[in-house]
């Protein structure tokens, strides 16, 4: 790739900017994994992560991408032809349902516009209406990373709860873990999965599940194959601080970094940040003349902004354009959304200053990529940043 | 972990030591997934991984580790209660046979007594009496890591061809990739197993499929269930030097640089490396008066050494006497040779006087740990690294 | 220090923000400074960093800051009580003058406003005063770092030569080389003064002279005691590539890559990239009703803008501010300017993103800090950006 | 340079192989040398780094390789044509002598035969005829790099006290510190010269003077000319924790990590591993049949280890097939004994197996090199080595 002075502006929703105390974290010799040093480094990250998580139960670390995670989630659960309930919010739910069926489950799927959080409503009218329980999980993406929406797991929860129905909540937090509060154990969720290349701040390689003791249970029961994906193998080296094949040692260093910094910063301090530059980024879209895909305030996500592109113009052109202009990466429009939509990340590793770059990065790719738009965006949120410091 | 001086000597078979311009070019900062840049490196990564594996047929990625390069060749392959033809040679070829198991399959297990490679005559003789061509696949594991055996892949190519069998094989080379000759396209090896952190000098994280167009075939048919896992997902996205998730960037960064270390010692040349180096610490070994377990010459490991230890001496006690004193981790005794073997890592970044270092601290050690054995190894080692430079 | 999260933005006039590219180039075990290794580096860089300074002749490169090559241009060439004219164009000019009258010399200095560059015909009429040559050297800094303020060395060289004079010309470049064109050869500069930590995008730790053919011969009669920065033995090493003392081996690694950089930007294009960020930041400046330390517009640095607080503003309070809530550095007034102004640094590895961070936390600072100034800054300088890619 | 696989051994004696984790805390941004962060960490080191030099009193820290470390020694403290007593031990101390000629200095050079430390007797009875106190400064090399020869530090403070002689006691402990005990305030030195690039384990670049209340009152009156190593300017700035000019900032980051290993490992623990692995080099080279260069058994060096060439044998021939075989770079002869010894390194970051490693790579090298030489050095080192952990 053609030299170009300056940091690159990562601004896609993950994997995020990895900070230098991570990459250095990181940057050193591997171990023996079955040492005793290993031991205590496993031991160590595998009690952390759980406070990042809320809970009290497992947490299992695999290496592998995100979607692993799914995999792992639905395969230690599930017997075939299981039926799950799944509300396909974008396009990273639409991929889950997709795997579940490729895995033998039988999904009965939740469709929505793509522009709103889940409708806990639905779900607990469905749920209800299933009498013989055949539904034995309902699965929803805390933090739609296509389209900029939230759903409000503590809702869905309730919603199982009034429907009285033992089916299993599986939440993937992917683009909100870290970033957005969640709280596992409080809202009861049975399986967490998560990935590291997001709020977690390391480069991917490293997939989690998060496992209640419900879902441990129904792991004994379940039927779909599985081996490098088995919770029971997982579990039972980990009570050594082991792992029962050869673990990403160098992911593992940075994870025990990246839990410090978090608890350094303060969790709840995180879910502010994050907060504070979604209203910000939001006040600049809103200045711009610019549409969020999310319809509804109270779903827009604090980690990324989806921004509908003005009839006609192609989202990918002005993503082009500003990539080459302004050496900033912008996440493109995925799934039905393509060329129609671009998407801001604002997580991770991140302040005030970078969110500042990343948007005058943004009006001046507008201008330059010919998208009709009102200037002031940037000034909008210099504005609120500067009077909610 | 208490801090000593110097720099620890990691002797296990794997992971092995990285070196500094492999951990070097994966610390910086990850780019976008689905950007320009990253498809250039996608596109030269996927190229250049093939001349390691001496093929011009596909090779996949993924992030993962090499257990999860066993699942993705089962389970792209094969059909629930399939049945498979496995050599148990050691521990690895017997937790592949229990993943076979654990993945519906059918494995027909040919036992061994874990001191030599897999027997080709014992397979052509199975394979020929299985006329209605029930047996699908042949797995063999290249270099039996738990025990220093190599299987002869030729000689096992020759078997199924003189049986006249259509079975894939199947061949883990997690230990030996990079490091003793594996000639993927000329052997018609159908799937090829590999791992990052042995052979590849990285850290471990990526894992790799060779898939040979017979092996692509017969993916269409199988009906294992499979998402993550799914080849043709990843070839269909790997045309433009992309991947269908979040791939593990920053080991793609490293593996970039290491197949360029690789060609610049030039592949015959770290064979031949190795190869001395196996010879030098066998020739420790005699001279220490103690036993390989490998009992067959011709199948000896040029990767790592596995030492019977003297009747009634704990392997693991030597072990951690070493690792403690001298600041050296050994390989532990795997399965049913547990703290009756050690194994000495000799592969990957490595070179004479780190060997030397290495053979000083095992002899060293036995004194230390009060092994019954000879000294004279070191020098029997030097005497021969001398003569054959 | 307390932790914060996302990426400091360094934005005084030097040391400059490090590319990843250097550290990781410098992130290297040290080599024999003595063996063949070495020399070939050390003959490389010697060679490269020629381009740099434009020029042919010789560069010799010290472990030191950059006022110890202030020391090594005078202690080279002169000898006791010998006269220079300097020119006290700032706060860098004085320490300069300083530093000669420690050494013994006797400086003759002009002096300015330290709101403009050296004026030519001063000094042409100074040295036509000087029949007797009793001036040996003029002494100037190129790109007075305390102000902003460039002098117009192609000026000073025709004052000198239109005087006839045979004096030294020696210019501190440490500010501007690499950044602002400088062009040794083609202006007869005698001495050039450089260091590591600005436009060369490096730690501090390294100094350079430049020397010319005449300076050389000078120093052959020069009689101030000298070692550690003795020319001769520098030279004398150098035609190997080795040094006469332990080099600084780590920032040489990163010096070879830095100048790689430099040269695959092309130096012309970082010098246009620099006037056009100096442009943008006095625009910015001057929209925020704020005056330049600057007086003459054919003098504007391109490396640094220092900006005049309104009356009876503490600039370091608005340094503070600006610090902590937004996590910037900015460069404090030095000397008669303490408390009075703000330098900011836009110098080196450097994008458009990362200036419109800059000015986004300058805006953001002066509004928190109180001082008086109107809106809008930011969105001249978006305006000149874009307008100008 | 050519790739050769394996980690280079740098068994030079000094620069010394820099550990990962003083590599890695260099490897981070450069941060506003005049602001809050940067004095903190400046407060830190100045302050630690007293502990290393077990003084009470003033170290100041300099950009600059040891030799400049020498000239602020000679130049804050002297006047011109100043009498100094200077013991020649080698070639280092041969340097320094020169250097003192060079500043102008009067030095009289007590001279030896390069194989034993300083005499103490010979400094007391000259400084006893030297009734009218001409000579202003004794200078001594604790440790000669060139031979491997320490000279007694208390020794030659007892010889100045019993002489009652006022001069100041200056020692070069560049080879020694961190390394072999050193004692500033209990032996009274006045002025201590340091590097970074030996017992402190860091990459060249950094020099030290340890400066006596003594010396800083003699500063005040001397009159050679200084202005870089002016200790006055030092330590006004240093009481806040900044530098006079710009420090180099990231090999004080690597400055306060290697303090802390030390301390971790505990600096008395440092210096008997240093004493052990003098041992049981010179094991080795006695079981060789090689001579050392050192005869005095009291004045062996613990951080090098200097042998002579069998008659009419090339020490570069060996050191240059050692190096191009086993990839070790060894110490060359230097000055008078160029080409007739080499150099063993076995300081700083340093352990049993890396030594090992040294060893047999210069049996090896003897071996292929030609050189007359007994096997069995090895064996003599593993022996001692054994039998004293």
């Amino acid at each position: 790739m053609k030299y170009a002075s300056g940091r690159h502006f990562l601004q896609i929703p993950g994997p995020t900017n990895v900070p230098d105390r991570i990459l250095r974290a990181m940057d050193h010799a591997v171990i023996d994994h079955r040492g005793p040093a290993f031991g205590e480094l496993g031991l160590k990250v595998l009690d952390e992560i759980k406070t990042i998580f809320k809970t009290q139960q497992n947490v299992v670390i695999y290496p592998s991408s995100g979607s692993g995670a799914w995999e792992a989630a639905l395969s230690n659960t599930l017997s075939p032809r299981d039926k799950v309930l799944m509300v396909e919010t974008g396009q990273f739910a639409a991929l889950w349902v997709q795997m579940a069926k490729r895995l033998g489950l039988d999904p009965e799927v939740i469709v929505s516009d793509w522009r709103h959080g889940a409708d806990a409503d639905v779900i607990e009218s469905r749920l209800s209406e299933d009498q013989t329980h055949s539904i034995k999980a309902v699965c929803i993406v805390h933090n739609e990373t296509s389209t900029g929406c939230v759903s409000d797991i503590a809702a869905v929860r309730a919603a199982i709860d009034r429907a009285d129905h033992p089916a299993l909540l599986m939440v993937d937090t992917i683009s909100s873990l870290a970033s957005i509060d969640f709280r596992m154990d409080e809202w009861r969720v049975d399986v967490t999965i998560a990935g590291s290349q997001k709020g977690l701040m390391l480069p991917p390689g490293l997939a989690f599940n998060g496992i209640s003791d419900k879902a441990l249970a129904a792991s004994k029961q379940a039927k779909l194959p599985r081996s490098y994906w088995h919770w029971g193998e997982q579990l039972a080296s980990n009570k050594q601080g082991y792992f029962p094949y050869t673990p990403a040692t160098t992911l593992l260093y940075g994870l025990h970094e990246a839990i410090a910094m978090l608890h350094e910063e303060g969790l709840e301090n995180v879910f502010l940040r994050h907060k504070r530059h979604g209203n910000a980024t939001r006040a600049a879209v809103d200045a711009w003349g610019l549409e969020l895909v999310c319809l509804d305030p109270s779903a827009y996500s604090d980690t990324l902004t989806a921004v509908v592109m003005p009839q006609g113009t192609s989202a990918d052109h002005f993503r082009r354009v500003t990539l080459e202009a302004f050496d900033m990466s912008l996440g493109t429009g995925l799934g039905r959304l393509a060329d129609k939509i671009f998407r801001i990340g604002h997580l991770g590793y991140f302040n005030d200053l970078m969110l500042a770059g990343t948007l005058v990065g943004i009006e001046m790719g507008l201008a330059r990529a010919g998208v009709a738009y009102q200037r002031g965006g940037v000034q909008a949120a210099i504005d609120y940043l500067a009077a909610t410091h």
